[in-house]
């Protein structure tokens, strides 16, 4: 697969001079040569190849074909909600859920996840998302949120119908039965009773993932692939 | 959760003062008190529960009881042979494996998976494992393997009968048909085509996770959930 480069928006056909991040990491990392062919998207499902051209230093001169438009291709839209876990585990969240496919981040307060939540990283989450889609060949980006309590996340009127919530002990979640489900898992010590209550009245059904306490990373990736499963 | 602690062989029962490790986890970082109670195990299967007597400085004493064995209760049997990713996403392959219930994991090294399976970390490996087993409430480790060649894997006699290759736009990996069932994956380049024939004469079925390109420690791990979807 050539190398994929997130530039939004993409640049017009033509000859360019590749944005300086990807002209940085093309010469720099990859130490791409005349001739040699890259992908960019611009995460809304537009794609063009560039040929480089020109190696000058850290700058890439490259011939930039036409935009095409890539379906979204997404046969089931996974949301995703979870309790932010601290540093690493976070950012790992945002990069494999966008491998396997999610279609939107939804960082989560709860009573006990303490202040983790209380830093964003929006434009850290951002990058990994955007390198994770380059890496597995995405052509649309997921929706990364900002983070907002449970209580505001449960009283949005646009979330998917087919809606679930870890809980330990609760039925298996299985493939998604929709064309667009949530799933909403976190923070390690659980929510509480009150905070369950109010999602199962927020039409969230309970679901588990068998006998083991997964980590909060853990329980957003193995949740995202059993709902795409099959697609 | 009570806090686990690998710990094997188990304590007698009695008054005891925990092992070094265990007691500068539990002083220094849990902070424990008197009156306390920790969870041992073995990693066999064998449990003890342990109630904190008296915290000297680094040293806990405890008063711990008899052991009991807890039944090894796998439906299934989960082996996963991969290429080892460079650095802490191998490490990440070794916990998250561990939380979502492999039995076996198989350090595999192929023809395009470069040197990094030269540097085996047993023993870091071992350690992720157990922390990661008292961490997700399991009783038994995963077996972990010294690295071997693809060649002799595929050699193995030992096998499940039930075994899987990761090939990109193969049928989709779905839950395991029988109680034991073996999943390899990577490296990025994936297998050369005298490697991917090897393992289909070695009775390996292809099998794909999708249009996307998955880093190795994800496909192992979503590959994982997948054969153990639903138990």
């Amino acid at each position: 697969m050539a190398h994929r480069y997130f530039v939004d928006p993409l640049p017009p056909p033509g000859w360019q001079t590749l944005p300086r991040d990807t002209s940085h990491h093309l010469a720099r990392v990859v130490r791409v040569r005349a001739g040699d062919e890259v992908v960019l998207f611009d995460g809304r499902g537009g794609e063009a190849v560039a040929r480089v051209a020109a190696v000058n230093g850290a700058a890439v001169d490259a011939q930039v074909g036409p935009a095409e438009q890539v379906d979204a291709a997404a046969a089931v839209a996974v949301e995703l909600a979870f309790a932010l876990p601290k540093g690493t585990r976070a950012e790992w969240i945002f990069e494999h859920a966008t491998e396997v496919g999610a279609t939107a981040l939804r960082p989560v307060r709860t009573a006990r996840s303490g202040d983790r939540g209380a830093r964003p990283r929006g434009d850290r989450w951002q990058r990994v998302v955007q390198a994770a889609a380059g890496q597995c060949g995405r052509a649309w980006l997921p929706e990364v949120f900002a983070p907002e309590q449970l209580a505001a996340l449960l009283g949005r009127d646009d979330l998917p119908a087919e809606r679930y919530v870890g809980c330990p002990g609760a039925p298996p979640l299985g493939a998604a039965r929709t064309e667009r489900a949530l799933w909403r898992v976190g923070p390690p010590g659980g929510l509480t009773a009150g905070e369950q209550k109010a999602a199962r009245d927020a039409g969230f059904e309970p679901r588990g993932l068998g006998p083991m306490t997964l980590r909060t990373e853990t329980a957003v990736l193995a949740g995202a692939v059993l709902l795409l499963a099959g697609r």
